[in-house]
């Protein structure tokens, strides 16, 4: 990221004036967002990089393009601090739905490619994705979000460590067990602390915590957390020393209420940074994305360099990349947008590394995919599992009270206790009770639990989309998720709905289980279609994306389906353990 | 500086409440620099370290001091972000003089230390500094403030470069000789460049430069600059992302006209910076340290949290050093005032590292001084250099004009030619003029000028405390100035004024020539009677350190004696070489 001699030294002989241009915008208002200040300023770029800010010119040559912007205000490109690149979309097809809105840098989570593609596939990946037009910067997890046996060996300190050196991972990633960074756990706490020694800094997840137990997070070393959903949570986290993240995702669309710290309590805002968190497909296309956060907060008082600061140079300068990212300084990466103006946000040109990449909506720029195969990515599915049996989607039930998952809300859920009719293989007669199972891919074991408040009239579903990418099945009828749960196979992952024996819905998900090879606008459509076919099916909830994602983390309240069985997450008490199952001997 | 794996865990087991406090300040209000709030709070520490910041308490055990706070604002301690610990007084002794004023950490140039005691000896020292109740921490030069022969060697990259790899050494420092980053000397970018590699900033020094020559040193890559005399060139360099830092020093106490950009303007505070420079001993004495910039700052209409985070979160977070000092926060090192108001800025109590080191102005900690004589500093004078004769002071002048230093002001010179009488050894009968002679202590050469508008009625001073800590003499008399540095080689370096025939005023500067080992209060006294001694000798400006300081430097305007002679310091014309001598043979 940072320029090597012959760059650093082509942009200093263009600062001096001594050589021409690459580019220049001219005639614009900049938004300075060091300054909080509208100020005229011409712009040149060379390499890539901002050589001159200021009311005179640099050198034009034969080659310099010159980009008018009288009557437009001249912006940072915008910078996503907390992202998940795996919701449908992938980190490819994301460029596409996203640059043309203006983000130009997005800080990532590495949790499914490391898991699946290892610490050398994940690299190899990274790598590939420098040739965007949007630059990936990565934190790189300590743990999952969903314990199983081997994660202590997956995630050793050895193979994530590494992974520190890379100038592109810029701190570890949140930790969203995050009563195990209050116990110590040496395994986390050391990721952190490498990750310091190097300079660079510590994402947290603290959700639900309250002042007093997010004081060991914070003593464990967290710089940053983006979990706070009231105004008071803001302060808490904030008065802390932790670098505060307003969040407006398509799960939790907080903003509104997050921003009474700034517009009631007037408290500084020179350490808050707004984050979308990875919302859904379709929450992006009709919300956008950083763009959106910038409507929310000046819709909602916030003056309009503010809001702007709060997703350049805020984040940037978090995460320590302030010099090359975040402002229209020179050295930085020229990455910057023309805007009509500082309510919409919407840019009439985005500039990504001194190229125009998008213009109205509409991108000019190639987004080269990458090999998604080349990754050393784990099989899908083993050959010997066997999906066809109801059976394997059906939990045990004596006939006495089981303990269920009650969905409170799109990912909330409360232990109850039901009296279940065990059917095998039969449509269920339990009213709103579906069957769940989560089915390890490689034929290992299997968990099952009944779920209510999700989807009373839900035949089968099977989906790959989930944090533990194992296979979870739910409906009322085992044999229509059995059928789901083939189609998904053959798809070597995705998520597929079963209704009277056909499918009717469908998407692939073969890159780690989570992600569709589709263009950006083909995941909004089917994530569209998915929220249709799951209202009809009774899906209660605003987030069909986030509750199947979810369902089976072990960090958020109360019961969750993981590998190790039905967890209550908060006592990590196991209610009813994983099925163990021995897989079938070989001819 | 980073808390290692046992200090880790006592402090998450302190924050967590399962390990009682080492100290917890009860009942104050908290002026939180995260948020910029006043809010109520505790604060408990352990190992040195805040352990908790809220409303409840953590365990208090037998062993647990308990402070009082009501009443009192719990303010983090001051950091002094650009700072020359080397003005007569040195790094122990400012100690003495500052903490008990609430500056808790100071950000520091090597730049003598490094010189003379080379990249091990400044180690060594910097590591027996760390026992002080004030944190040091270090910008390494990448060059001199006056050039010599052999500096190149001297601060060659595989001597520099080395010393960022050192925890305490946060950056490369200030590069005076600003147009040759203007022109991309690759040994200056490429220090740094390594800085950056290791997640390290760049600090800046752009004196005079404009809007238009800004630009290309911002190129380079410097990440601060303290060196705006005006608002507007506030504006210039905060636009350009730098990080400005308002400089209200002995030498230029521009604080007040510095802060319309905040008052006037209403430029965003969140990468604006209060720094001291470097303040003369009785400036000191009787302005404060960042206390005073606090006082002034607020006098002049800065809301007191703003002109605090400007003192301590914000310097923090340039210099990437916020997770442990700077706040507050939860992990940060327990360095706290308890402040009566926020209008003095005076500490009724210092704690540093959990300890109360300073009450009501007093020091209740020891100041560990260092060895000195430990770090392998230079000799101080070559045994054979003859200082006793008064024609070595005596400039050649061939009865025409010849080109003299004219100070305008206590530094800026401009160029004059004056047609001068020639005496060697008799009292000069040149109206204000008077010899200058910079006399290399190796015995090599000799740089020689006349000067005007300094102190008509000096007769004879000499004094190693300069830019290039040789021997420079300036007087009326050259018997006077030849009776003047023989006392200071006596002393091993130091000041030394002659009158009549007698030494008047001396101060034994035997740490590199610069430093004073005497206590701070000693050291105050010694500057307010050298500036009684100067006056009475004619001396017409404000600040006689500086003055001396850099009558020798290449980087401000316009003539400079220095290592290469009368130096035209823009245009790089030497107008009278050194004279090279050859030393005598021994016996």
């Amino acid at each position: 990221m940072l320029p090597g001699y012959e760059e650093h030294q082509r942009l200093i002989e263009t600062a001096r004036g001594d050589r021409p241009a690459d580019l220049l915008v001219r005639g614009g208002t900049i938004a300075n967002v060091y300054s909080a200040e509208l100020h005229g300023g011409n712009v040149a770029v060379t390499g890539g990089r901002i050589a001159y800010v200021g009311g005179g010119e640099r050198a034009i040559g034969p080659e310099t393009r010159v980009i008018d912007a009288t009557g437009m205000i001249v912006a940072p490109g915008y910078v996503e601090a907390h992202f998940h690149p795996w919701v449908l979309y992938h980190p490819v097809s994301l460029v596409e739905g996203v640059l043309p809105l203006g983000t130009t840098t997005i800080i990532a989570d590495n949790l499914f490619f490391f898991m699946q593609m290892g610490p050398d596939g994940f690299a190899a990946m990274a790598d590939d994705l420098r040739n965007l037009p949007l630059l990936y910067l990565w934190m790189a997890r300590l743990t999952s979000q969903a314990e199983f046996p081997g994660e202590g060996e997956m995630f050793a300190p050895e193979k994530v460590q590494p992974l520190l050196r890379r100038d592109d991972v810029i701190g570890t990633a949140e930790v969203t067990r995050w009563p195990a960074l209050s116990a110590g756990d040496p395994a986390l706490t050391s990721g952190i602390r490498a990750a310091k020694a190097l300079g660079k800094i510590a994402d947290g997840h603290t959700g639900g915590a309250s002042e007093s137990r997010l004081q060991p997070v914070v003593a464990a070393g967290i710089d940053a957390d983006h979990e706070a959903i009231t105004k008071q949570e803001v302060l808490n986290r904030l008065r802390l020393g932790v670098w505060t993240m307003l969040r407006n995702s398509s799960l939790r669309p907080d903003l509104p209420e997050l921003l009474r710290a700034v517009t009631e309590d007037g408290v500084s805002t020179q350490r808050l940074i707004m984050t979308t968190d990875g919302p859904s497909p379709e929450f992006i296309a009709d919300n956008g994305l950083v763009d959106g956060l910038l409507r929310v907060a000046v819709e909602n008082g916030v003056p309009p360099l503010q809001a702007l600061q709060m997703v350049t140079i805020n984040p940037a300068t978090l995460f320590r990349i302030d010099g090359q990212v975040g402002g229209l300084g020179v050295g930085r990466r020229a990455d910057a947008l023309l805007l009509p103006d500082l309510a919409s946000f919407r840019p009439q040109t985005v500039i990504s590394r001194g190229r125009v990449v998008a213009e109205n909506g509409e991108l000019r720029a190639p987004v080269p995919d990458v090999a998604w195969g080349s990754y050393g990515s784990r099989p899908a599915f083993d050959a010997d599992l066997d999906l066809s049996d109801p059976g394997l989607y059906v939990p045990e039930a004596s006939g006495t009270e089981v303990p269920t998952i009650h969905l409170r809300s799109a990912v909330i859920t409360e232990r109850r206790y039901r009296r279940v009719a065990k059917e095998n293989g039969a449509p269920g007669g339990n009213g709103d009770l579906v069957h769940a199972a989560l089915v390890d891919r490689a034929g290992g074991w299997v968990s099952r639990a009944f779920v209510s408040g999700f989807a009373s009239n839900l035949e089968g579903l099977a989906s790959t989309y989930n944090t533990t990418t194992q296979l979870l099945a739910l409906g009322r009828n085992p044999r229509s998720m059995a059928l789901a749960a083939g189609r998904v196979r053959e798809l070597e992952g995705g998520i597929v709905i079963v209704r009277d024996g056909d499918v009717i819905f469908e998407l692939a998900l073969p890159i780690t289980g989570m992600m569709s090879k589709l263009p950006f606008a083909g995941v909004v459509e089917h994530n569209r279609a998915l929220s249709r076919v799951m209202k009809s099916a009774g899906y209660e909830h605003h987030d069909i994306l986030y509750t199947l994602l979810f369902l089976t983390c072990d960090f958020l309240p109360a019961l969750r389906l993981t590998p190790l069985g039905l967890l209550d997450a908060k006592s990590r008490e196991v209610l009813i353990p994983t099925e163990h199952r021995t897989r079938p001997e070989g001819p």
